[in-house]
C-alpha cells in the first residue's frame, strides 16, 4: 500500500503562485465587492455536494468552486469600507508569516519541540512591551512575562484561572466573586462560567455617564460581598469597551483591588495597540499596577487573526493553574527548569508559530510605520466625528478618543435600524450596532489595512443620502 | 497622517511567490535535515536584536533571518524521519487552505459574520462522518453536530463544560466526580482543574495489561463515589492513549455511564483518522453511544494545525454552558434561531475558516487518498513492528494496532535513554518516550506526509546500530 501525494512539490508551487495572486487580485478588487454576504441561511451548503468524493479531484476545480461557491458567502472582513465590530486587519507580511508558520508546521507546546517558535514569542512579547511604553513589570526577564493567546476571550480566561489558583487552598470556590464594568465584554462572563462561576459570583459594576467603570461602586460591592462572607478575588477594567472605546479608571480601580486583595486584568483588546503612538499612550494609564493584561495586534495592529498578545506580572499562578506534566511530554529542558514550556500558558496543548507574522509585521513597518498606521485612522475618526457631529440629523454619543465613533440617527431606535440595514443591504459599507443608555447606537470602526480618507468621505455621503 | 504600506500588492506577489518556493524548497530538503533542533536555551533570542527596529527593514533582510537566525531553532515535524508525539502532518492542499484563510482574513465567530465560513466547516464535518463511518447522531442535521476546535484539549474542555452544565441546579459543583483512565491524556487533568473541579474530584481509573481502561473498575469507583455522595458526571474513554494507542472498551463504558447518568465523551484523537479505512474501524467501537467525540484531522489526516473535529449528540448543554449574547453581537440570522454560531460552541469569540484546508485536502485526495495514506502507515508500522520484535536487543511493549509502535531496549531502562538521546543528538531520526508498567519505553509514530519505507528502513538501521 503506497501513498501517491495528489500534489506533488511542483505541483505545489505553480498552484501556491496562483494563490498568492488570487489574493493580491482579492485585494485589489475586494473594495468593489459587496462588504456583507447577500446569501441566506442554507445557500453555501446547498450549493455543495451532500458526500465527499470518493477520488481526488482537480485543483483547477477546487478553485473554481472558490470563486463561484465560497466567495458568495464571504463578508469582506478586509474591504475598506469594512466599520463593523473591531477591524480584523490582515496585512501583507502577516499572511506570509502565517504561510511560513504553516509550511514550517512546527508545535510549540514544548521549548524543545522548536525552541525558535518559544523564544521568537517571548522575544516579540519584549519587543511589543517596548514597541508599545508597557510596564516593565511583563518583561520576560522577570517573574512574569507574555504570549500569544489565540483571543482575548482566551486571555481573561487564563486571568481569571490565575486569579482563581492564587486563593486556591485560602477561600472556597463558592465564595468568589470577579467584578468588572457592565460593558466589560462577554468574554468576562463567558470566562467566569468556564471557570466554574455561577452568575451569582459575578457583579457587573455600574458606570458612569462616558461608559466607564464607576470604582466607588466597585468598592461598595466589595464592601457589600464581604459583609455577605463572600471573596472578591478578581476585576477585569477595560481599556476601549466593545461599545463605546470608554476607557475604565485602572488607576483608581487598582486602588480598590489593593485594599481587598484581588487580582487586577486590564482587558485592552482594541485599544492597546494605540499605545504604538506615544501621544496616545493614555491608553495604558495604570497597567503597571495590573496583574495582567492583554491587548490583540489581530485586531488593530496589521497582524492577521490569532495574535492576542497577553502578559502577566507573576507567571507562578498562572502555571500552577494550567501545568500537567505525563511522562510523554518530559524533556531534559523543561526538567532542568531553564525554558519557557508555553503549554502551560494556555488552554490548549498544541500551538502554532505565531510569532513569525508579528516579526514580520514589526519589521516591515518598524516602530514608525505601526505609528503611523494607528495615527492614520485616529485622525480619519476625528474627521468622520466632525462630520457627524456638524450634520443635522446626526449625533455623536460617546467621546471619539481612538478609532471607533458611535452616533446615532436622531430620530430614534426604528431610523436607526433602518439605516444600519440599508448601509449593509447596500454592500457599500457596513457597521454594527450596540445600546448606549438604553438606545442603539451605531458604530463606524475604522481600521481596516485599506481604508483610506475616501472611503470614510463615502460613508458619510452614504449616511447623508439615508437621513 | 497617511499610512504608506511597506508591501504593496506587487511586493506580496513577488514576496508570496519566493516564501511559496521557499517552502517547497523546505520540504524538498528537510530530510536532510538533522530534525532534533541542536540549539541551547536562549541561542535564537541572543541573536536578535535587543529592541525592535525603529524604522521599516527591507524584506530580504528579513527572509535572510529566516534562514539564519529562525531555522537553526526548528524541530522538523514535517521530516520524513520525525517520529516523536504524534505527527502533525501539513499537506501541501491544507497549507494553501491555511493560506487562503488569511488572505480573506474573515472572522467566523457568527454566522453572519461571513456564512460560508461557518456553512462550510459544518458541511465538512459532515463529510467527515461520512468519510470515518461515524454515527449519525452527530450529524447537523440533528439536535447535535461538529465544529472544528484548535486541539483536543480544547475540546475535552467543552466536553467537560457540557457535561458540567448538564447537572447543573441538580448537583452541587463540589460533588461531581470526573473518571478517565490512568493512561488518558493529560488535557483531561487539565479540563478539569478549568472547570474548577480539585484533584480530589478525578479518578484515575487502573487500566488491563494492554493498557485499556478497567470498566469493571470504573463501575467500582463510581459506586463507591455515590455511596460518599458523590456524582459521576463525566467520563473521559480514550481510543488511541498518547502512550501506547490502546483502546479503552468504549461499550463498556457507556454501560456504566447509562447507569449512572455520565456523560460519555470519547478522545480519538489521534487514532480516529484510521476510520477513513473501512478495514479500521475498529477505532469507532461504541462511539454510537457517546455525547461526544473529538479526533484531529491535523494529526494523521493531512492537515496542518489547527484542526480537531469536535461532535456532539446533543448541542443543548453545551450552549447553555457557552452562549453569553451582548447587544453588539446580536443579528437577525442569530435572532431568529436559523443559523449555527460556532462562537457557542467554543472558549474564544473569535475563529479563523479552517474549514478551507480541511475542505482542499479532502477533495484533493478523495477518499480514496485518505485510506491508502492511512493505510500505507499502518502498514510501515506492522513491518517495523516486525523488525523489532525479530531483533535480539529490542521487543515490541504493546501491541501495535496502528501507526504507533512502542518497544524497548531489553537493557532497561538507562539503555533507552541512552538509545533516545543518541538517535535524536544523531540527528538523523527523532522519537519520544513515554513510560508503561513503570518502564522507559520508546514510540515511533509513524505518519508525516514523507515518510517513505525507506525511512523505516534506515531508523531500524539505527537502532541496531546503538543496540
Amino acid at each position: 500500500m503506497s501513498y501517491d501525494p495528489p500534489m506533488s512539490n511542483d505541483d505545489f508551487r505553480r498552484a501556491g503562485h496562483d494563490m498568492i495572486d488570487w489574493i493580491a487580485d482579492y485585494w485589489e478588487s475586494v473594495e468593489d465587492r459587496p462588504v456583507l454576504s447577500e446569501v441566506k441561511p442554507g445557500d453555501i451548503r446547498s450549493s455543495l455536494p451532500a458526500r465527499p468524493p470518493e477520488s481526488a479531484e482537480p485543483w483547477s476545480d477546487i478553485i473554481d468552486d472558490v470563486d463561484e461557491l465560497i466567495m458568495p458567502g464571504i463578508t469582506h472582513w478586509q474591504s475598506p469600507n469594512f466599520f463593523g465590530y473591531f477591524p480584523a486587519n490582515a496585512s501583507p507580511p502577516s499572511v506570509l508569516g502565517e504561510l511560513l508558520s504553516a509550511g514550517l508546521g512546527v508545535q510549540g507546546m514544548l521549548w524543545s519541540t522548536s525552541p525558535a517558535c518559544t523564544e521568537l514569542e517571548t522575544h516579540m512579547l519584549d519587543w511589543m512591551l517596548d514597541l508599545c511604553g508597557l510596564p516593565e513589570r511583563f518583561r520576560s526577564t522577570g517573574p512574569g512575562g507574555g504570549t500569544i493567546q489565540d483571543s482575548s476571550s482566551s486571555s481573561t480566561l487564563v486571568a481569571i484561572l490565575s486569579a482563581r489558583e492564587r486563593v486556591a487552598g485560602q477561600w472556597r470556590m463558592g465564595e468568589l466573586v470577579a467584578y468588572a464594568s457592565e460593558h466589560a465584554h462577554s468574554a468576562m462572563l463567558k470566562g467566569c462560567k468556564i471557570a466554574g462561576l455561577t452568575h451569582q459570583q459575578i457583579r457587573l459594576i455600574p458606570s458612569d455617564a462616558d461608559h466607564a467603570m464607576d470604582a466607588v461602586a466597585l468598592r461598595e460591592a466589595m464592601v457589600d460581598d464581604i459583609a455577605d462572607d463572600r471573596r472578591p478575588f478578581f476585576v477585569l477594567a477595560t481599556s476601549g469597551t466593545t461599545s463605546s472605546t470608554a476607557f475604565d479608571p485602572v488607576d483608581e480601580i487598582a486602588d480598590v483591588c489593593k485594599d481587598f486583595g484581588a487580582w487586577l486584568h486590564v482587558d485592552g483588546a482594541f485599544a492597546g495597540a494605540a499605545a504604538v503612538a506615544p501621544e496616545l499612550r493614555f491608553v495604558n494609564a495604570g497597567l503597571e499596577r495590573a496583574d495582567s493584561y492583554t491587548f490583540n495586534p489581530h485586531k488593530w495592529l496589521l497582524t492577521n487573526f490569532d495574535c492576542s498578545m497577553f502578559y502577566i506580572a507573576d507567571k507562578g499562578p498562572m502555571i500552577s493553574a494550567l501545568s500537567v506534566m505525563p511522562d510523554y511530554l518530559r524533556n531534559a529542558a523543561t526538567d532542568k527548569g531553564s525554558v519557557i514550556d508555553y503549554r502551560d500558558w494556555q488552554v490548549p496543548l498544541g500551538r502554532r508559530f505565531r510569532a513569525l507574522k508579528l516579526w514580520f509585521v514589526i519589521r516591515t513597518h518598524g516602530a514608525e510605520g505601526l505609528t503611523d498606521f494607528v495615527r492614520s485612522h485616529v485622525e480619519m475618526a476625528k474627521g468622520f466625528d466632525a462630520a457627524i457631529a456638524a450634520h443635522p440629523s446626526y449625533e455623536v454619543v460617546a467621546p471619539t478618543r481612538l478609532s471607533l465613533v458611535t452616533f446615532r440617527h436622531l430620530g430614534g431606535d426604528a431610523d436607526n435600524e433602518r439605516i444600519r440595514d440599508a448601509i449593509n443591504n447596500s454592500g457599500r459599507a457596513y457597521l454594527t450596532h450596540t445600546k448606549l443608555n438604553d438606545q442603539v447606537v451605531l458604530r463606524a470602526a475604522i481600521g481596516a489595512v485599506r481604508t483610506e480618507q475616501r472611503h470614510i468621505d463615502a460613508l458619510v455621503a452614504l449616511l447623508d443620502e439615508l437621513s
